[in-house]
């Protein structure tokens, strides 16, 4: 075989996430309470539905490379201007577009020891040097990342707010304070997936003049749209403009275009899935407290929940769960991983998980 | 702003196509024959597009990212087994990943001048040295890319057969040498985006056991689902697991998976489109001597048309018929670019452009 790269000859054939679909295939269990990828059971905008079905058969029609229609129902909604947005394969796609925008081999990343894996996935790809620093009290920790950045010097710093897999949240002005402290040849990368789940005064107000701060948001949290692969990311427009360098100018599928774009504009079916997210955490609450297990403030649609022992205890329940049909994730670092994180789902898969949690723990303790 | 890479800093903000969406918004043109892109006008199969209906509901849901049954599907349909197939976002999203696996900094990449510019484009972003040939009698010329590859050590040699922008193709048995001749250090990737418009007898037999050929297909033409963004890479089993090392795992929508799965198992709409096809190829022949020009022979759903003079002249020709609402492209570089590059279309667009093409030649003759 003709050689990798020296990079990609050195990197594991590791994936960050093994999906519902493998794990049913590979256990043998079929899924009936799908509360594991935070994705949103309560499902996409009817009008967002229609638009793609509408648009099925004009698949054979390349989507607009330049998405000019979806960035400007995002700049309309989120108030920037178009020029400010640059859509993408998701916020993990995009995210492997800024690491080969600003790593090259041996350069430092910084983010959070437990944060997400697809994030570290794409620098490892790159060639970057990952530094880490651990979560205090269940939360990412902006003075220790800031450290941390400086010390490494780092080209790259990432940060999600609220973050995922433990769902605590900051607000604005703790994150507008690393904003303005993180240094000038530092890009700060502001994973907001979950804001829309957030109390209000979690968003630091946007500020596009900043050129090394980059915010990144999804339809796959909020909307209810994980399959249809959109994210985008907000900054300076000298900076957004950089992504077509490298982006794949057509990759954004047709019909998920038209899909976003009723989706965004679709205020109430919003309001819905928060209403029906709020009602879901509640009710993981009540459930873990049942099991004298404890769940954790979320400002997101999955809640951590503390199982007071170790990471081969949640993974038990994790597993057990399965056995069950009821598909979970949990962290996968130290001390996180004494918890597990569930979705919200609905009343059924939260019925479901009512029933099935007390036999996996009875067993298990 | 922090700094780019020292590659990415050197990159030009160009873009390998300007979609036609884009042209009407800076032309004001309306476009009414859209036969530019080399897209299936004919559409989607009927399946295809009853089934990416039914799973636009389900797009709350991540696709499989495993891509399991959309593998076996193909598999199934091409004669190989999953574990040959790797799927990505079209053949433009594969070859970026192939190049990235492959490419260093100062790597030389060989391939025929004036041939696919995208995949120019991901060598370009990953510092590869590109270095071409010319076409012979308009067709890629295989001996000449394998002195090129074998002269500069290329690690990657593009070939696509047929090829795109001229519609040419060469039997089987002369892709089977190039095949054999390819230095086992190189990589050869035959791009086989129009194989199925193509003679009996233009495809190479299957051979997964080399690991030094990737074969790349897609379901944006034959099958009429550019919109859908799914294309597929054959190859030995090893090879192409490495592309799970660096692909966007979940970054296949849901709804395509779905559509692309029922369009490969209906094998009468395939026949359907190929015919369609070649009636239009004629009917362009016939348009094209009608007004003096020149079709060249094509293995593909669009045609090259030797307009008989320079790039300049092409270029009139393609600006003027856009005045008409006639959206065709051309190729880059000369002597190709004394041709314009049709499309196969509706008898409608055939007798728009039967109808716009001697006004515009009268006006630039």
């Amino acid at each position: 075989m003709p050689p990798f790269t020296p990079i990609i000859d050195k990197l594991p054939s590791t994936v960050p996430f093994v999906g519902p679909e493998a794990l049913e295939r590979r256990t043998g269990a079929h899924i009936r309470a799908r509360i594991g990828a935070n994705e949103s059971v309560f499902g996409p905008s009817p009008k967002a539905i229609a638009a793609m079905q509408a648009a099925a058969s004009e698949s054979w029609m390349y989507g607009d490379p330049e998405n000019h229609d979806l960035k400007a129902a995002i700049a309309r909604a989120v108030g920037v201007k178009p020029e400010n947005i640059a859509c993408g394969g998701g916020i993990d796609g995009l995210l492997g577009l800024v690491v080969r925008l600003f790593i090259s081999p041996g350069d430092a990343v910084a983010t959070s020891l437990g944060a997400y894996p697809t994030f570290n996935f794409h620098v490892a790809a790159a060639g970057g040097k990952l530094v880490t620093t651990p979560y205090v009290n269940d939360c990412e920790d902006p003075q220790s990342l800031l450290a941390l950045a400086r010390a490494e010097k780092a080209k790259l710093l990432y940060f999600a707010n609220p973050d995922n897999p433990m769902g605590s949240h900051w607000p604005a002005a703790d994150v507008e304070r690393l904003i303005a402290a993180t240094p000038e040849d530092c890009m700060l990368l502001l994973d907001e997936a979950y804001i829309e789940f957030a109390p209000e005064g979690t968003a630091p107000r946007l500020d596009t003049a900043r050129r090394n701060l980059l915010r990144f948001r999804t339809f796959s949290k909020a909307h209810g749209m994980a399959g249809i692969r959109v994210g985008y990311v907000i900054g300076e427009a000298g900076m957004i403009a950089a992504f077509d360098r490298i982006r794949n100018h057509f990759g954004i599928s047709r019909i998920s275009q038209a899909g976003a774009i009723a989706a965004i504009g679709d205020a109430d079916w919003a309001t819905h899935v928060k209403q029906q997210v709020f009602t879901a955490r509640k009710r993981i609450h009540t459930i873990a407290a049942e099991n004298g297990l404890t769940a954790l403030p979320s400002a997101t649609n999955f809640m951590a929940v503390d199982c007071g022992r170790d990471g081969t205890f949640a993974r038990a329940i994790v597993d057990g769960l399965l056995q069950h049909g009821i598909f979970i994730r949990m962290p996968g670092v130290a001390p996180l991983n004494r918890c597990i994180r569930i979705s919200c789902g609905t009343q059924q898969d939260m019925d479901a998980l009512a029933e099935a949690l007390p036999q996996v723990l009875k067993r298990e303790r």
